[in-house]
């Protein structure tokens, strides 16, 4: 049972899934952020203008308030809302005679400081706008408004909706304009959100025209859900997963196993975090089983972990001599018997069949007594979890522990025979390094190769490994 | 020149690049927002509480400010703190004792508005823990603080620190709560935020114990970056890729061409904000040239679109008789041609070959030329972009641009040959579907099948058809 060692960027949480009905009656509630954000030019006229360092553009605010670090608003009069609409074309028009005209002047005069002042004023110009000219949607919707201006970091304003939703304005000095909207609903969180955001991007291409060199609006990130759709990959990307159904959801004595399905890959196996196979991903069992270029007639095989049976079953299908499966978690084979028959089919509904047998046992010790029976194996797989759940005391570090298999998986295998294991993401080249020196230190001289492989449901492309012992030269 | 049409659900963002060193003086700075979250459960003792919509939870703040509804409050003293500390310790003790009386009550009198109010009561202790529990880690970083209490809602406290980063902390009543830190920085934007989080984090374990149920911490979202990470799926799932370069990004006059490169995938088109094609994804290629099951020798081919050059280059391999490339953007082909070789080889170095052409034109026109022409094709392979970006007038909507297409497609289509297109993405069935509906209204009648297909850089399964006249019953 599967993927990825020593992913040291990947962040690995604890996730339980919630009693049902423990909180909210069992209703569907959980929390939208919804993301919007502008990178913006200067106005029309303006010339590039980097930021100067030493004179920092400053926010300010149009409101007559006092400035003091942080204010609030409370909902404006309709008659208050249109003046302020009034007060904001007239603003804007206003802002783009002085950037012309600023433009012009520090064309002319052309001296260092007259450019960073016209900068400076200028982008506070374009944030202001962009301030006050939001502020009335929120305002609209009876949000009560806190501004803080920093000296040097722009605008922040944060409104809070009677509804408990509420959203950010982040308006950074260099052009940077966040919209930010969590909302919380039973029923339409999302759609309220969407609908408030689209107003919001309305009104930003009304004052900004041709300014905005991009907007980038990301799909809501839904938190507090029963079902959690964040897996994030191996190298450390969050990706969000088309999951619709928390089938199976355990505590082992040895990890958390998750089944969740997905409406593309079906039912996925997640084990403490790490998404491990989908029933998409015979692609997976293929690669770790030699891509098709080995015949397992007649061989003996040696599957180390494989708890969701999908090798164990392609292998059977090959008419083996004999294939012994050594996996710890009866509970993972528990879960996958049942909700991962498109990949284990019928072979775990009995843990031994004409040509198979299935051990719940430690590997280490299991590896250990066949060595010391000499028993061989042509085929020895490896598909052990990422971090160790062996119980074996001699695990002093990830690396013995992979080592320590290593070592004893070359004892039991023969000399014509194959190793086979999966790597990691492609991206994490200094992990793979780090593997690949490993194989030079075994006790048994190895070679080996390595391939790329497109795991539907990893989301990210694959190293599977193929190892075999150094043919002595003649 | 490739995928998606009617992707409804899809967002479909304008996104245009910085000149260079416009903003922040080329400097590499944009915003992080790292998102934490939990679930928790009632203390201990405390038996399971379904929040009560008639007497929703209240959170009440511990300090001795007004009820405003939104304060400030500046850095404690370093003794303020120590103090502040251990009296979290003394209302967490009293908090667990407090906890074990009010359930060991409500289990002893078992009448319903008891156990309502204990639930209540219950739950506002846990959120003021949570607060108060809080608060000093953000204000240790010199963050000022903004509270807003709702009175159904919950609690938002908003932290702002000097450095122009800031912080919200929301507890939802039923026992969510989330943290959400913006960062802005050139250098360790990154940094800073996941070390406040690690803090946190861990207080939040001393304070809860074993009643958190479930810990999330999304990987930071970076916006205002120059590289635009996230490239949301066809079934508008966030996404996010290994993009580490921007290759190319011009604005043609049909859309917007960008090609970045990927760590994993290699060079990957993105057309006006949807992922195309990446030098990973020979599956793609094959997949809309029939999988392996056609013999292109000596055949004629059409290709509409297929401006990146895979198919040409993969089809002229296979020693046709003559292929037709008809692909309107110049811009396109000349992007691929220098920067997606891996894909199309030396194919676009020239307009034609030995047995090949290119057509720089709209697809259109060229298909009635050939029909008036009676000119026929083995093969006609459609792989155009999702939005038409024809400028023929005949396109009323984008199914009549599809059905014309595929009107056109047939009449140039010899009796025996193959028609092959890319679908969607399998989740959007109610898309596929009505494209299945247009394939039963073509002046000439057709079957098709269909086919599911990994495309690597796409992280979601694509659908691909081949269409085919109708025989007449013998």
């Amino acid at each position: 049972m599967v993927k990825a060692w020593l992913s040291k960027t990947k962040h690995r949480s604890a996730c339980w899934q919630l009693p049902r009905g423990h909180w909210g009656q069992g209703a569907k509630v959980h929390c939208w952020l919804a993301l919007l954000s502008w990178l913006l030019l200067p106005l029309p006229g303006g010339s590039p203008t980097p930021r100067q360092p030493r004179a920092p553009p400053r926010v300010r605010n149009t409101h007559t308030h006092p400035p003091t670090r942080a204010r609030t608003h409370t909902q404006p009069t309709q008659r208050e809302e249109q003046q302020q609409h009034r007060g904001e074309e007239a603003l804007w028009r206003r802002r783009q005679q002085h950037s012309q005209r600023s433009h012009g002047r520090s064309s002319r005069h052309g001296t260092g400081l007259r450019r960073t002042m016209a900068a400076a004023r200028h982008s506070t110009l374009d944030l202001t706008l962009a301030a006050t000219g939001l502020q009335s949607i929120f305002q609209k919707q009876g949000m009560t408004e806190t501004i803080h201006n920093w000296e040097d970091h722009g605008y922040l304003a944060t409104y809070v909706n009677k509804n408990g939703s509420f959203a950010n304005l982040r308006i950074y000095p260099h052009g940077l304009v966040l919209v930010d909207i969590q909302t919380y609903n039973d029923l339409n969180g999302g759609e309220d959100a969407g609908q408030l955001l689209n107003k919001v991007e309305e009104r930003m291409k009304e004052l900004f025209h041709r300014n905005i060199k991009r907007v980038k609006r990301l799909p809501a990130i839904v938190r507090g859900d029963t079902i959690d759709r964040y897996w994030p990959t191996a190298d450390g990307r969050l990706v969000e997963y088309d999951i619709d159904e928390v089938v199976y959801d355990e505590e082992s004595p040895y990890q958390n196993i998750k089944i969740l399905h997905s409406k593309q890959f079906g039912n996925i196996l997640i084990l403490s975090g790490d998404v491990n196979l989908a029933e998409s991903d015979l692609a997976y069992t293929q690669a770790i089983m030699g891509s098709g270029k080995e015949d397992y007639a007649d061989k003996e095989v040696l599957i180390l972990g494989g708890g969701d049976g999908g090798i164990l079953y392609e292998i059977v299908k090959l008419k083996p001599k004999m294939v012994t499966m050594v996996e710890i978690d009866q509970m993972g084979i528990d879960g996958c018997r049942k909700f991962m028959r498109k990949t284990c089919g019928d072979v775990l509904d009995n843990l031994k069949g004409e040509c198979y047998q299935v051990l719940i046992e430690d590997c280490i010790p299991v590896l250990k007594r066949y060595a010391k029976e000499e028993r061989m194996f042509d085929y020895v797989i490896n598909d052990l979890t990422a971090v160790p759940i062996s119980t074996s005391p001699e695990e002093d570090s990830t690396w013995e522990f992979l080592r320590m298999i290593l070592d004893l998986s070359m004892k039991v295998l023969k000399p014509d025979g194959k190793y086979f294991t999966q790597g990691n993401c492609v991206n994490l080249t200094e992990a793979l390094t780090l593997y690949e020196e490993q194989l030079g230190r075994l006790s048994c001289p190895v070679e080996f190769s390595k391939e790329v492989v497109c795991v539907p449901s990893y989301m990210e492309l694959w190293v599977f490994y193929t190892i075999w012992k150094k043919r002595s030269e003649v």
